[in-house]
């Protein structure tokens, strides 16, 4: 695993060519708008960009395809499978993409919110690996862990239901404080007076479940308070709230006991 | 603001003593139960702790109501109106709880979740700010700022949106994690392989706002995943899903140069 082309230029392939080019040679790097590319390459130290499939170095030890999850089929009937590891990083889509197109092939998925403005340090991350067959496999993790310390076997069903955690942990509840930030800035009022309410309620789960954590009106049943939110709310934020709350509610039966 | 008497020993009384005590002099610390005023007074270096209300020291500069909100308009009715600042810490009560029982008055609100093992470090918290008239206000904010530097003068409607916006940031947010772990848990998977990727999210909102840093199968209008993980959700997680998939669709209309 000494030389890596990438394909794409976007939020995952971005921050897996800061990481790989710390640790071995970026070959090249492809996205169908070459500024894109040769901006990304230029980051990085790689001498190479292209925005021609057919012009990709033949003699990679590993291709790795970042482009988004509808692409990657398009992109392995475009190329030849020139014996080397070729790998995508969809946590949604199957291995069996590769099937007819690559002999060596596999996944790495990092289970991470990329954004293209942030490069995550990636060796905090947890990356997911699936082989082709068992022979690829010690190459595929060598891949991985040239990427992050963090690389568990995972095979495609498994990612599934990851993939769907993660949306709810990461992009429903940063939807969340989308909401909270509409809500403050039609008062006029600062979001970032949330952000120590928020780091702690992340805090917490260090400590305890999400569950057994919660907090607020609707786990309390506070028909008042409850009532009285649904009344401030917009269409789209009111229903949310209705919805999250009797969802809580459900899960937390009232305690007479309770304070 | 040298000599602050403290109603209340819970969550709340017992961060703010300890704030306090740091910063004047606690003179006297008021519960119910008379062991819970006398343990917090000890932690705090306080000399005199009483669970009678008509026992209160006459001639502190503030008094701190710092009990449920249910209780605090029996506390105003209980005790005399002395000329010193008195003070109430609910986000959900409004000011008037003092009118006809105080001359001087207002309303410090910490917008934190705090619980009584924890103390909660006040200097990061968040302070909101609501004096009964403007000659009064100064006073509010130099004791506000003897507990944290962060006080924002902020009304009683104000403090019923700040409210809204942290369940929705707090609550519906640990919820999404709730869910998540539920997933998770269905499919013999630890919920603690998520939390890197969360503190990074959490992390981001450090740079960027939520909506800017919004990533995910709904942003993307990816709508096969979307499909997919539909399919894979029980009744409740699927109705959120959709919905929260539609908000942030909505709020981000497709863009066909996306990748």
């Amino acid at each position: 695993m000494r030389r890596v082309v990438i394909i794409g230029s976007g939020n995952v392939a971005t921050s897996l060519a800061h990481g790989l080019s710390a640790r071995c040679e970026v070959a090249q790097i492809y996205s169908r708008h070459l500024g894109h590319a040769r901006s990304l390459a230029d980051a990085v130290g790689c001498p190479d960009a292209t925005d021609d499939l057919q012009a990709l170095v033949p003699d990679a030890d590993a291709y790795i395809i970042a482009v988004s999850d509808d692409a990657i089929a398009s992109v392995l009937a475009s190329t030849p499978d020139n014996g080397a590891l070729w790998v995508h990083t969809s946590g949604s889509k199957p291995i069996d993409l590769f099937a007819g197109h690559r002999s060596r092939c596999g996944v790495l998925w990092p289970m991470q919110s990329f954004s293209r403005e942030v490069v995550v340090p990636l060796d905090d991350v947890h990356f997911f690996a699936e082989a082709g067959d068992e022979a690829t496999l010690p190459d595929l993790l060598a891949l991985g862990h040239l990427l992050s310390s963090h690389v568990a076997v995972a095979g495609s069903d498994q990612r599934r239901w990851l993939h769907v955690a993660s949306v709810f942990s990461c992009n429903f509840a940063n939807h969340m404080w989308t909401l909270a930030d509409e809500v403050l800035k039609s008062q006029g009022l600062p979001f970032e007076a949330l952000l120590p309410l928020i780091r702690t309620t992340v805090a917490k789960l260090d400590r305890l479940s999400p569950a057994s954590s919660q907090t607020g009106p609707a786990i309390r049943h506070d028909n008042q308070v409850i009532a009285s939110h649904l009344s401030m709310l917009d269409d789209d934020k009111r229903e949310i709230y209705r919805l999250i709350t009797e969802s809580i509610m459900n899960r937390n039966p009232i305690d007479d006991n309770a304070q």
